[in-house]
């Protein structure tokens, strides 16, 4: 099984209370396609320019992730800066270069067209819905956007999300989507846009999951999986991402994809956005063993289950 | 097995998005032993006003609740005014008339000196350690507090923490507690003030129990409940009473207090606060039946448990 992951690569310059890092490898698909990768094999499609070098895809290799889906632009990769206050829950963007991203025309290489599955990390929304519609074997679609393409783009994305399995974004862009203010009705218009599943991101206090009427199967209610309360977040770049990779890369590898199944992922989501904020950058998530992921889901468990 | 109950009954006057009702009775110890009283016995230590007449007496006698604590001054009861915006996560007071709680000095009757639970809702702290120091048999006390005497009172909060077992406060309380940002690292500066496990109450995400070292019982890690999704909030008046309510409630009907026994208390909690929320002051926790409570309390468990 793999996932087809498309989005960003980018370098970034990010500054929090713990410290600054410069021109650190990024970028959605990035964050995404490393958490994936220990859960399944994943095959990448973004836009790199010059100063993307060897080493850099050398990352990515030592991951098994498939890059022959990496366009060579001429220019610069995508550079974006950010800092971070004290409560960490915010990007304040410093500076955005979307360099050769500017002008990015997803390919998809015809060898990643087996894939199953799909992931369409934040990028403009026709774009996403041109890859969705060239992977006529997809089973299962996963979906980022943002608060831009909601304000600049919505007739764009209401397309987009018609052809989408299951939607991740966060509380503030939940109910900016449909413009509600009450975090369930938000998900339930959000719903009848065409998702599945709806996957909220509530930060530091988890992330909740409703369900179409009568979507992979039976049951009533949404389900709720906790964040890991933690006392130093490094740098929180790249969690919402992180958390796609996890919870993708956990549905790929299972044998259906059914409520319980969704479930889980949404705790290995949680679980390797955990990882991800330890350090700066994609460092975290460039050498993490099956065992470490395995036992964090299990003190996730604890956080929530009683006996 | 029996708690006393300290703190305020008030008439409340309120306006939220769903409507408005004037004059309800309210008050945080009328949240907290309407909510408690489905547990356990109740008996309640507070100060009303001529105004408060047989008839809202007979409300928290129909539950079962001790009444005898209640002191009749001569004036008017509590009144609190307050409105709630769209989001609904906080009030905007109106207007506050102390009346007869201004010279509030708690009397405990002698026939509730044999309880073993204790619960100080959110008054000035000098009072609830003097309350404390009285109650001498008591094994554990929670208590509550509010941004007002963290603020104005700090010192004497600070000695009331020490005769306390478990504090129950929401996220912004926490922090301000310590003048720390990360909520983990508030809850160890806050357990070190005394307290053997902390409650922090997150709204609509729920709540998280952090335990002191070696208290209650070994284990690792904090716990996290969640809340119930609800698509119309009436009322959020009263929320965190009513979720001590339930917790404590809980707690002193078990055999033991144990890091379990907490666990499932926090989701006991959080059901008491998703029916107080349902309807406009206290009316949904009038007349609730225990059945309705062990249904809700399964629907948290399936937001949050997987098989």
């Amino acid at each position: 099984m793999s996932i087809v992951a498309v989005g960003s690569v980018a370098f970034d310059t990010i500054a929090t209370p713990s410290g600054r890092a410069e021109n650190v490898l990024g970028g959605s698909a990035t964050y995404f396609s490393l958490a994936a990768s220990y859960f399944t094999d994943v095959r990448l499609v973004a836009v790199v320019g010059d100063d993307f070098t060897a080493e850099h895809e050398n990352v990515l290799h030592k991951r098994g992730i498939d890059t022959r889906g990496i366009e060579h632009a001429r220019g610069k990769t995508f550079r974006w800066g950010g800092s971070y206050s004290d409560n960490l829950n915010e990007a304040k963007t410093t500076f955005t270069h979307l360099n050769v991203f500017e002008a990015f025309r997803p390919q998809i290489p015809k060898e990643y067209l087996d894939s199953e599955f799909l992931f369409l990390a934040n990028i403009q929304p026709t774009l996403q819905a041109d890859v969705r519609r060239k992977m006529r074997g997809v089973r299962l679609t996963g979906c980022d956007t943002m608060n831009y393409w909601i304000n600049r783009t919505p007739k764009e994305l209401a397309e987009t999300l018609k052809l989408v399995d299951v939607l991740l974004i966060n509380d503030a862009e939940a109910k900016m989507l449909v413009g509600e203010t009450n975090l369930p009705r938000a998900a339930r218009k959000v719903l009848a846009m065409g998702p599945q599943a709806l996957v909220i991101k509530h930060g530091e206090y988890g992330a909740t999951i409703f369900f179409g009427e009568g979507a992979f199967g039976i049951g009533r209610h949404p389900f709720r999986a906790p964040a890991l309360p933690i006392e130093e977040v490094k740098d929180p770049t790249g969690a919402g991402d992180s958390f796609a990779g996890g919870f993708m890369g956990y549905l790929v590898a299972q044998k259906e994809v059914n409520r319980e199944v969704l479930k889980r992922a949404l705790f290995y989501g949680g679980v390797m956005a955990s990882f991800a904020v330890e350090r700066f950058g994609t460092e975290r998530l460039q050498s993490l063993t099956r065992e470490e992921i395995d036992g964090r889901f299990q003190i996730f468990r604890e956080l929530t289950h009683f006996e």
